[in-house]
């Protein structure tokens, strides 16, 4: 494999091993190590800790470049930062660094409900955190939020899902399945032994293709978007960006996060009730969609945040639809700074 | 191939044989036959004539069961109503039904243009029809009724392109893009040398399933449309309802008409400029896109109709989203009816 996971382009980071993790699934991951990347200083109350799951194919390191500063909401003078990098997502444990046998296509199936389960152990056995002023993630990073919030309602005292749901919809799991197919379309992914990812470039395109579709927004193009980022025509955009983006990274690693994001769902904890499951946040919670996310789209988190007693709809406007996350457009992360600090002002 | 494009399914309509037609990109379909359904009776002064092209992968039928009746805007018993089917739908010349050594995979290009050429030479030759009381059209057959006022606008009197675009945008040509990618990758379609559709299942799999996206809408899914329309589960609709939908469909016909869905441009004719070819058109025009369409969404519909001189938007809401136009939402069409008799009372 390439070192597209190496310290040198998503580093630094820790590799912090939390044991063997048991599975929901039922598989166990033997010496789970999370990768971890750490700003500002825990204080002595141990009450200043920000805790930062990662989204579908994203790092700690795009969330220190566009996330975190000085006068930023996530501001390491104040906060102890802490990013996680998700199972899966290439840094942390996942198919094509697992070292034992059930790596590459073995790797085992693996929930939302296991990161954060995992999060919570690394938390507390190894920096004796018990509270967590903030818990903000995109995307997947907004599915662990909720997560967290649902499973340690005691624990997590303010929460902010941006672009993503408790339980993902119907419309979210099937696109989640083109996306999959994709690359499991491709012959050369072999049922998950290739032995490159340059192997499976075809299926790699194809999947960056369709993340042009749903990742942006109709409004992207139209307004011209591609160019203003550099791009001087589509298909420049597409291989250059899109592809450019995906084409290094590990095609099983992408399966292993698809696979768990089309299945993100709290609701799991209360036997299939959504309205329980949602009941039981004690945080204050600001859920955050994006204006023109074509898959966790306004409506759909409007209808969960109203069964969160302490929840508040801050939707977040940005023709970047969902990848409104990558911090191309400056005003949706003014935004995402506004409402931030607006929940971190919250006693 | 299989007896899918049957008179049995799809008639009854009249193959008319319409001469041999160049094509805009330099190919030449010879003896193009048009495979047309009317209804109704021409009269005597030829002025209650509407013209309905089809849409993407529909034809003629769909038309004939869920948009004329008596009583309906589109009634037979008023207007001489003509139905043609597109080229490469599968009914009229068609890569799978086309004699010639051009035929599967060799079909020349088709676009846009080129359809209402072929449709205006058998308009005017073969019935001798001159002014057409109106154009009426959903997604393709939307674009195409736009080509219709743009290229003949002494002709239309009416126009009402629904769910359509007269300039394709960016974004959909990805969509597009990954349609085609869908049956492409397929590796039994071996280059449009299949001998079967059946042998291209697991490629139109993967197309039904991109439908399933960007079809209908994720309040489609949220609101229960699947069990409402019979379906017992995600998994039954996909395959029963979506699968078995395009599963008998030819794919070199399918990625005839996706390439020039893709190219759907008007401003061709007046050198790219959008302005000035939307500017000519003389037609009442009703542009009605679907609240929920997440391809040809209503935002689009909307910058266009500001630059027809006479044209209104009229948005048709239904969360059913561009496969409203199957017609399983009663409401929606009756809102189309009632969009269009406004239209058709117009002077």
């Amino acid at each position: 494999m390439s070192d597209y996971y190496s310290q040198e382009l998503h580093g630094p980071y820790e590799l912090l091993d939390i044991g063997d993790l048991t599975l929901e699934e039922g598989g166990t991951i033997r010496g789970c190590q999370l990768a971890v990347a750490t700003f500002g200083t825990l204080n002595a109350a141990k009450d200043n800790v920000i805790l930062v799951p990662t989204w579908y194919s994203g790092t700690s390191k795009i969330i220190q470049q566009m996330y975190i500063g000085l006068g930023r909401a996530l501001d390491p003078e104040k906060y102890f930062i802490v990013v996680v990098n998700q199972i899966g997502g290439g840094l942390s444990t996942s198919p094509h660094n697992a070292p034992g046998p059930d790596g590459g296509s073995r790797f085992p199936k693996v929930r939302i409900g296991d990161d954060v389960r995992a999060q919570h152990r690394l938390l507390t056995d190894k920096f004796g955190i018990e509270k967590l002023a903030l818990v903000v993630g995109g995307s997947m990073g907004g599915q662990q939020t909720y997560e967290w919030a649902v499973r340690y309602p005691d624990m997590v005292r303010r929460a902010a899902p941006i672009a993503g749901t408790a339980r993902n919809t119907m419309h979210d799991l099937i696109f989640g399945e083109t996306l999959c197919d994709t690359i499991t379309s491709d012959p050369a992914w072999s049922n998950g032994d290739y032995r490159s990812s340059a192997e499976v470039h075809r299926g790699l395109m194809r999947h960056a293709k369709l993340w042009a579709v749903m990742g942006w927004s109709t409004e992207f193009y139209q307004h011209g978007r591609p160019a203003q980022l550099g791009f001087s025509s589509l298909d420049d955009f597409i291989t250059n960006f899109m592809f450019g983006y995906f084409a290094p990274m590990d095609p099983n690693d992408l399966l292993c996060m698809a696979w768990k994001w089309q299945r993100g769902d709290v609701s799991r904890q209360c036997g299939g009730d959504l309205a329980a499951a949602l009941g039981r946040i004690k945080a204050r919670t600001f859920v955050m969609p994006v204006s023109h996310d074509m898959f966790f789209p306004p409506a759909d988190c409007e209808r969960e945040i109203a069964m969160v007693p302490n929840g508040e709809l801050r939707v977040l406007n940005s023709i970047d639809g969902h990848l409104a996350l990558f911090g191309a457009d400056p005003a949706f992360l003014q935004q995402v700074d506004r409402n931030l600090k607006d929940l971190l002002a919250t006693g």
